[in-house]
C-alpha cells in the first residue's frame, strides 16, 4: 500500500492507517539506531508560503534522519504576487523537477490538491489555508491516540476550546469516527461550537457525541482530553470565563489515572504548566512523535519498506 | 577548460559552450542514475540579497545532486544596510572561508563583480540589479535551443516581449551572435524595443537582424519564439493591445512543426496556458534544464571531469 | 572534560580553555584534509529569533564540515508574538525532539539560558540581547590571541570604541583576566567608557587597566589593538572627533611590528581599507577562526575526541 500524495486526511482508510501506524513504530526504533542512509540520493523540497517553524523542522528533520537532502523556503514571498496568476501551478512544475517530494504550506484552501495536480512528485500538504487541511498533523493525533492508549475503539474523547474554527479538532474527529464504539464531546461556549458539517459526518455514520458547556459531566470519565487552542481576548469580548476550557490541577484530580491529554501546541493559557511534569501530559510526547510519523509517511510516499 | 568565477556572459567563448553542453549532457545521465557522492565534502554558500526561490532551489538542487552540501540564505536582509559601506565585499571575505563556492544574488549592478575580485573561492552571478547579469540563466536558455533544435547555427529566432528591459532577451541575443548564419527579429512595441547597445553588437558581429512591431510577416518561418514577460498595465497605459505580444492557439497554428516556443517564466497573459501540452511548448523543458545546467558549472567550477 | 551546553563566558575555566584551544588546532587539521563525516547521522538545528548571516554560516558550515546535517531558520518570525507568553520554553521543548543541538539566537537577555534548563539537547548560546551574551564570539577571539601571539600571559591589550555597549569587547575583557600580568587599556570617549561592572572583575582578579580618552601614549606598546564598532552619527551628535578611535595609516605605523589588531566585523569607519594588506591586520583571519571554533566546541557538546 503506497500513496501518491498527501493531501487530505479522506484519503487515509482504516487499513492505510494500520499500514501508517506500523511503519512509525519502526522509525522509532529507527530513530533509536541513529537513522538510515536509504534516501541519500533524494531531495525534499520545503515550499512555505507562511513560516512555520515547528512543522517545517519537523519534516526537515524527517528527511534527514532518512539520510535525505533538503532545499528549503521558509517564507516564500517571492511567490504571494503571483498567487493572483494562478501561477502556484508554474511553481510546482518548475520546482518538482528539482526535487524528489514537496511539503507545502500555502495560504489558500486547496492549495494542495491544485499542487498535486501538476506535480510530477508526491505533494505533502503541511497546511493550506484556515479553513483548509493539514493531515500531517491529524495523522500524528491519531497515531498519538493509539500509541498512548494501546486502542483505537471504544475511545471516550472530550475535544476542549474553540471548536467553531479549529482544524485540529476537526480532523481529529473526522479520523475517530472511522473507529468502533467511539465516543465524542464536544466541550466549547455555545457561540465556538463545532460546525453542523462534522456532527451531519458523525450521524452518517453512527458515532455517538455530545455538545457540552463544560466538562464537568464527563471529565472523570474520558480517555482522552485533546485541549486547542482558545482565544483569551475572544472569551473576554463575549464574557466567557476561560474556567471551563482550559486545564489546571483541578482539573487533572478528576480525571482518570490512565486518560491523556493532549494539545497540537504551541499553547496559551489553555494549559497551566504546572500540568506538565503529571504523566498523563501527552502533549510533549504528541510533539516529538511529528518526527516519527513524518519519516513514515516519508517512507510511504517513496515506497520503501522496512 | 575551467573557470574561476561566473559572473557574465562574455566570458563565454564557443569552445567554453561546447565544454559546458557536453558537460551538461553527462549531467543529464548523472541524474537519470540518481546522482553523484562526488561534492560530498563541498559546501555551496547561497547569498540571495533578493529573495528567488526557484533560481535558489536550482542551484541548491544541483549541488545535492552533485552530493555536495548547502548553507543558504533566503534573504540576506541583514545586510541591507551595509551595502552603503561598501561591505558586501568584507561578507564575501568572510563567507569565503566557510564554503567552496558562493551563489550570489545582489542588488546592486556589478555586485558579483565586486565580490569576485575579494573571494576565495568562485562566484556564481545569480543576478545582480535590474540592468545587470544573469549569466546561468543565459546558459540555460542557449543550452536549451542547442538540446531542442540540435543545432545552433542558422537558427532564425523571434524574440517578443518588452525586451527595452528584457534581460534575458538581451543576453540570449548576445549569446547567439557567437554562431554563424544566426537571424534574429526583435518583436515589441515600438517603446518597449530592444536597446541601441545590442543592435551595435551585433552589426559589428554581422548579424543579421529586423525590428518588428508584430509578429505576423515571420512567425512561419522562425526555429524559436523566446517569449519574454510583458507587463500588460504598461500596456493598457500606453493603449497598445496585448494581441501581437502573446502566445495562444492562433500564434501556435502558424508555427512551424519543429519550432519551439521558450519563456524564462514566470509566465504572466503571454502564453495561454492552453499552449501548455502542445509539444513545441519547451518552457517546461527549459525550466528543468536549470537543474542539469547548474550540475554542470559546478563541476567547471570546481574542476571535476566527468 | 565535556560540555553540556554553551550559555555565558563565565562557563570557561583555564583548564576548558586550554582543551578548547587544542580542539580548534585539531580542527584546522581536519579541515585542510577536507573535513570528516564523523557527525553524519546528527543534526543541528539553528534558531535565529534574529538574523545574522555570518554567525549563522559559521556554525553550519561547521557542523558540515564535521560531516552533519542541518535545519535552519533566518528569521523565526513566527514565534515573535508567542515571545510573551513565555513559549520559548514550549519552542525548545519541541524543537530538541527533532534535532541533536540548537544553536539559538534569542532577542531577549537570558534567552539561552531559559532554553538551556528545558531543553533535551545542548543549546549553544549564538547571542542573546544586546546585554547579553555571545559566548562563542569571546572564545573566537581569545582563541585568534592566543593563535596569532602565541600566548596568553603579559599581554598587553588596547580595546578601542564605542566600549559602554561593547559586548565583544567587554566579554574578552572578562576572559582575559583569567590569565597572568594582563594589562588592559580602555580607549573611549569620556562618556562611551566601558561600563563600572568589568573594572570591578578586573580589580576582584588584580588585573592592571588603564581608561584612556586617547591610545597615543600606549599604541607604540601594546601587543593586540581590539577595534570594535563605533557609531560615527553617535560620535558627530556630541562633537567627537573619530581620529583616536579607528585604525589608519598613521596608527599603524607607530604601532610594534609583531603586534595584531582585531576587529568583530563587520566594520565600518572603524579600519581604513588601506590597514587590510598589512600583515598585522588580524581580522580576516579571527573571522576564519570562527569556523574553527565552532567545529571545536561542536566535538565537545557531541564529545567526541580527536
Amino acid at each position: 500500500m503506497t500513496l501518491q500524495h498527501i493531501v487530505e486526511s479522506q484519503q487515509f482508510t482504516v487499513p492505510l492507517l494500520m499500514e501508517f501506524f506500523k511503519r512509525t513504530e519502526d522509525m522509532r526504533k529507527i530513530v533509536r539506531r541513529g537513522g538510515t542512509r536509504d534516501f541519500e540520493s533524494k531531495i525534499l523540497a520545503s515550499l512555505f508560503y507562511k513560516p512555520s517553524t515547528r512543522t517545517r523542522f519537523s519534516f526537515e528533520a524527517a528527511m534527514h534522519r532518512l539520510g535525505g537532502r533538503v532545499i528549503s523556503t521558509e517564507e516564500a514571498t517571492e511567490f504571494s504576487s503571483e498567487i493572483e496568476g494562478g501561477t502556484l501551478e508554474d511553481t510546482i512544475r518548475i520546482i518538482s523537477n528539482f526535487c524528489d517530494a514537496i511539503v507545502l504550506r500555502h495560504n489558500q484552501e486547496g492549495g494542495a490538491k491544485r499542487a498535486a495536480e501538476v506535480s510530477s512528485v508526491p505533494i505533502i500538504n503541511a497546511g493550506d489555508g484556515t479553513g483548509g487541511q493539514h493531515p500531517t498533523q491529524a495523522l500524528l493525533d491519531l497515531y498519538t491516540i493509539y500509541n498512548e492508549c494501546n486502542k483505537l475503539d471504544g475511545l471516550s474523547v472530550a475535544l476542549i476550546g474553540a471548536l467553531d474554527y479549529g482544524r485540529t479538532a476537526r480532523s481529529l474527529a473526522y479520523l475517530l469516527s472511522k473507529f468502533d464504539r467511539t465516543k465524542l464531546y464536544f466541550i466549547a461556549p455555545e457561540e465556538m461550537q463545532i460546525k453542523p458539517d462534522i456532527l451531519e459526518h458523525l450521524d452518517e455514520n453512527g458515532v455517538v457525541y455530545e455538545l457540552l458547556s463544560n466538562p464537568e459531566k464527563i471529565i472523570a470519565n474520558v480517555d482522552v482530553v485533546y485541549q486547542t487552542r482558545i482565544d483569551h481576548s475572544r472569551l473576554q469580548s463575549k464574557n466567557i470565563e476561560l474556567t471551563h476550557y482550559n486545564i489546571d490541577a483541578n482539573v487533572l484530580k478528576r480525571m482518570k489515572s490512565d486518560a491523556i491529554i493532549m494539545h497540537p501546541l504551541p499553547r496559551s493559557v489553555e494549559i497551566d504548566p504546572a500540568v506538565d511534569s503529571d504523566p498523563r501530559a501527552a502533549y510533549f510526547r504528541q510533539a516529538r512523535n511529528g518526527l516519527l510519523v513524518r519519516m513514515a509517511l516519508l517512507t510511504m510516499l517513496f515506497d520503501q519498506d522496512y
